[in-house]
């Protein structure tokens, strides 16, 4: 199923097939048939009655269309959806009709019938993740030695290895994941409480219902319903809002790093992918403009679903009943941008040549903090800093080597001799703990891709 | 067209259909085909070639998911799409085809497309707003004299009118029309600029194109492109979150008004409204929970709109590509609010009996500020407030009338005669200038329905 | 040190002067006097030099007024902070001053600086927490038996317990202070890079100098710096909006059960707490008040910190440093939110018969669901529906018990007896599994209070 | 008075002293003696009376710390505040005490204040818009034939000119500032509506006291009291918004344009700006730093804003006490926002040679269309773009100008002259309407600043 055009940006095709009205519906006849087998097992309704229902409980059958305007009308999809399936049983059966939703109540079906689906969600985005884990891993092992600037405010400052940046992006996807899996744990449990959250309808069996339609349907089982306590659902909006900026930080960087001035990485490109209609030559940030997108709406979604749960006693007005399109638009933005960072990270090209022409254009001036440092023992961190201070400017103004200019300042080369200064602007002497830290950002832990 | 079910809150059908794929493809062919009719009327391309375009420029020839589908590979669905329009002019008259979007860049028809569809939103809100002014003016006219609780804090407070807390909410949401009716005229500009926003490619003409353009559209024109400037829609988003505001807070007053305890309106009820599938005697503010709903989601889709402001340069990496998804839930969550307060506040419910029993259900306490100002000018305020405070105080423990324990204190009783302690109570009496603040609300200004 | 006016409902005492300008300074000379004293006991500087370091670092001869104008100069408040705390070493030790900040960049001192502050955040938060958690299970297991409305969608529906209700907002606060906890553990680690995280300028010893540092302040040592990777400190912001949002939905219940019309509960109320200056009777929800308007900014504050996670490359531009305004701002609503429900908590009066006469003004409408069941054995569900239904609305309608309108319907006396028909309406034989709930959401966990 | 060190990069200090415990007091006072006055005047309250309490509303005599503090027990500043007040002018004369804040509420005073604040906002903002726009007027008129590259997605595009770019910005600045300054008359308007909103503690005389207050205090008079009608107040705070994010769009750029390998533009750096402690050679963009830090926090801090307008009845409980943090946050960093970028657009370093230089690193390849398009007339659009996008990448491959590429194809040369070749890559020659939609963009409206 296609995703639709006004969302065509911010949705995968399979997480647009997730929340389509027929996969909805058929994750609320999920809850349905797993109550009715359950209480059927359990003796609260017949037998006959809970595969009559389970007969009847076909997608097909239903008029979604139907089912949307009287959603609106009765302020919730439950209530019409719970009737049309009543009178789909009652035209084999009328007694069994009425053991339909047995005991539980509209909520119960709708939030189930979410968790449902969220449960499919878990494995699509978590499989991009790991893809990128595994992208990123490979590049930053290949490129530990590969020199390039770091950029600080956008201006060129002391060298970094872009295996070093690629292990940063790993590793802040990967606790980013981890927390999503956290959050998804604490999320995947059953609603099923009843008018007001008590069961009272199921008398003495309510437990044993819940605790066997739990099983039935592969969720967990809350200490209670959760009607009106959302924190669960919010950390899960919150972990993936987490993610979707981290892969965000790496869009950006990457699309800062693709600018023809920069060149120094690029996207994948294919034939329907990165090109213009105007300018046959360009190559397109198309993957990280779509996660740039994605994170980019993400901090106002987030703010929609924690606006929704201050809800009023044991079911809201209004707040509750604006979850709906948040969540889903959160669980497709974070899938649309992991598949999209996913793709970039397999397929980035690496122009270490550009990198290290970058890194010689600044004329030796980002080294200007390191030949302070070796200054400053003999004279001062003070006078070392005014004689560095004055070699730099020059250095910009005549466009000449920072290195050079030290060179014919009398108190420097007392300081320094020629060896000293000739390494001055190597990157590979002045990149102090980054290779430490790229193994600790890489390290293997648990749940983490292995290195290959 | 139906709306989906995750949206099935989110939006009336109208505005579903208007921003369905269809729509949105019928908006872009319309950009299409002005372009190609003004360029050949001003001689820029051959008249043929635009008949032909016009004539290829049907909807029903393209097949949305696809277009779907490749927009997400392309970063936009504008590329795809003049792609196909191509394609199919071709098939007729291969030399047009290459005519097809003369002049123009992918975000000129993204742009127009969506400027194009807000143009017909518009006055489906606005007939809603409409409709809300001039219930709410009949209920304000209806009940100025129709006495009610004030509450602050949600505690009781001194009387009002209904009449004018209706009056409130009607001033408040033809401000909200006003400002929207703004922003809408500010946005309602074509977008037409060529790669960069300069219509290169149009050479001299350019400014021409885009004059006739607008006309043909029947859009204003705008200074010059504004790919990367959207502080227009902005506007549109903000003056939408707002008059949504304003109807929140008329379902907020009207939900708690609601309240079993409370009982003093009623939204209207139908059959397929309003009930609950476990409680069949219940009367549900469903109009109010959907208003409610649109309400709760609206600043975090403010923030995501506001989000993408910061657009670079010419064309935006992200952040562009992430308006339209936010856009069009802004103005559908507008809309259903604006329709279910339509719905509301033109068959509401009013118990002026039972605002009258919970007035006097205080036990005259609500007038101890009346009471101490009365006898403050012979008392002085300090000793007025503790004799008042100490007759509500027990007031409120002996559950007897304030007016009865004031006229149990000597110094009240030198101070207050019988007759004024009898009217203390009289709400009618305490209204001071609500009257006056009422016509001040309702008076006719431009464009504001008029008084039947 | 007092709030600010503008502040005054939005943090506590301790927390304003956490974040106030002596207390940020002193938390950024905590770092330089560490850093200091590592690198002098790792042999990176003199001995000597980091004793005068120490000894300088007074804040009291720090100007914080010239500190925040030449921040907004430099676009960090760092800069100048090193550089006025060369200047007192120096008027010590010239040399010494060379020292100062050796190997660290801006950020580094920032970032800390923030950190050292969040660790003594974290138990003046969870403190309150804590006494919120342990006075709701005294409430919960008082009123384990005291029955109320339960309320949907603001309307009277079938019974609860205050106790369930209770332990419902409990194990919601437990659940946010156990997210708050893990996320406070992954945010208290140093930061420490050096100008673009390699700590380039201290050659071999960068990593030892940063596990030292860590030890030395208490903290955590991350994988590697982070200047440019918030995703920890954003899942504390997050966390913290979710806590707070459940102490907001604990403020929303009761200031609505505190309505007069209803009133349920009430606040505790001092002779500064929770009066009007005009209407001395009032009992106003001032600490409902308080956690409310803390919940209310936070969807917003979390959506401006999670627009500053796309950093660029190794510093951000604008983004890092909009930062700190909304991470105090969120620590301190929390704990003003925490605080206020503290108080709230420990000093709920419940007025358990008020509660009951609530559930009998319903007339025993909101047992129609027991009844439809009761009667669904014998009758079929569409036929129990019609008769309770049509029982149901002449109760309202006749202002009658709805038990006594069905026992004038001849089907349903046939089949219940008198002594159901006279039970229908005890709130007590409706509950379901409303206690084994409410013992599951207070069941004992690692870390949480016990019951007494 | 300094700005906080958190908020330093927050605000100016000019709006940091206009918040201040002491700005904000003050305010207070001009309402409770304006209002003493005019109810003087009136006849309401003895003449004597408002005398004295003109005289005791001395701030310096107001203990802050003490207001804020008893805020925050009381759920408001205002009523601890008229608290002291009548207790100071009860020092004098106790019955004059008494008719102090005589028929106002505690949110007339707030609210009031707060306006009466941002009267005094509103010209300190407008200035420094004025500012931009006079500079960027001035930029665009010197720079109108300064060609430079277009860039979409970060990628190189057809020229544009300088001059066109700083109209753009400048036009979105003035119909942001248009947009403000609509929104502050509207918002200039008292509060006075006493408890509930009917002032009826003044019987006849409410209207006549709110027309002389508003007059009193040069404030507009509003239709009635809007204590819970805020949506005044929240366009307020979004045209701020979106006037902040304008800022931030040209902080944006110009931050982009500063990039070492950009080069193109260079804030103005000064002593205390722009320098690295550690790099002293950097030229870092801190004026854009400042603005896109506001400009990143703005959208949160609507949405907190319009949170806040779902208010309940006749008082809100928690949403209007949630305002004030949120309103002067944004005024402050509208405020920073706009006086930094009134800084950089007036100090602005524009190398137009380092812009043209980048167009030639192209190769040419940005005229791909602009050859397309000479070549589709004779040869089909089809037909075009295949040589040309074979001539591009050959430009790419090769490193060699498009021109030359196209010069070797004889298909090519067959249509187009050496001439036509030779003008293909000049800048010049290929600006559409550039420099129409800058004077356009430019022109003088209603209180724009003239081209002088």
């Amino acid at each position: 199923m296609p995703v639709r055009l006004i969302d065509s940006l911010a949705s995968t095709e399979p997480l647009a097939e997730l929340f389509s009205d027929n996969s909805i519906l058929r994750a609320m006849l999920a809850f349905e048939v797993a109550l009715a087998r359950v209480e059927a097992r359990l003796g609260v309704i017949p037998r006959a009655a809970a595969e009559t229902i389970a007969t009847a409980a076909d997608s097909g059958r239903f008029d979604t269309a139907e089912l949307s305007r009287k959603a609106l009308r009765a302020g919730t999809p439950s209530i019409s959806f719970v009737k049309m399936l009543r009178q789909i049983v009652a035209a084999t059966d009328e007694t069994a009709a009425g053991f339909a939703h047995w005991g539980a109540t509209s909520q119960d079906v709708s939030d189930t019938a979410l968790v449902i689906l969220l449960k499919r969600v878990q494995p699509l985005i978590e499989a991009d993740l790991a893809r990128i884990e595994q992208a990123l891993h490979t590049l930053s092992e290949k490129h530990s030695n590969t020199v390039m600037l770091g950029r600080t405010l956008l201006q060129a400052a002391p060298p970094i290895t872009f295996g070093l940046k690629a292990a940063g992006w790993l590793a802040a996807i990967r606790r980013g994941r981890e927390r999503l899996s956290r959050a998804f744990a604490e999320v995947l449990v059953i609603q099923f409480g009843g008018a007001v959250g008590t069961l009272a309808a199921l008398g003495e069996e309510g437990m044993n219902v819940a605790q066997e339609l739990a099983v039935e349907l592969g969720l967990g089982l809350p200490d209670a319903p959760w009607h009106t306590h959302r924190d669960r659902l919010a950390a899960l909006v919150c972990a993936s809002a987490i993610v979707t900026g981290s892969l965000g930080k790496v869009a950006r960087d990457i699309s800062l790093l693709m600018q023809n001035e920069v060149g120094e990485l690029t996207e994948p490109q294919s034939e329907d992918r990165g090109g213009s209609s105007t300018m046959p030559h360009k190559r397109n940030p198309i993957g990280c403009t779509v996660a740039l997108a994605a994170a980019n709406r993400m901090p106002g979604l987030v703010a929609s679903y924690l606006s929704a749960i201050l809800q009023e006693h044991e079911r809201a007005v209004g707040a509750w009943q604006s979850e709906w399109p948040t969540v889903v638009a959160v669980m497709q933005a974070t899938g649309v941008a992991a598949a999209s960072v996913a793709e970039i990270s397999e397929g980035l090209t690496v122009d270490a040549d550009r990198m290290r022409k970058n890194l010689s254009a600044t004329n030796g001036t980002i080294y200007a903090e390191k030949a302070t440092i070796l200054l400053s023992g003999r004279l001062g961190r003070d006078q070392a800093n005014r004689l560095v201070e004055r070699a730099a400017k020059q250095a910009v103004v005549k466009n000449r080597q920072l290195a050079d200019m030290l060179g014919e300042i009398p108190e420097v080369v007392r300081c320094l001799d020629t060896q000293t200064l000739e390494r001055l602007s190597l990157p590979e002497d002045y990149l102090g703990s980054a290779e430490i830290f790229r193994q600790r950002l890489l390290q293997n832990r648990p749940g983490i891709p292995k290195k290959d």
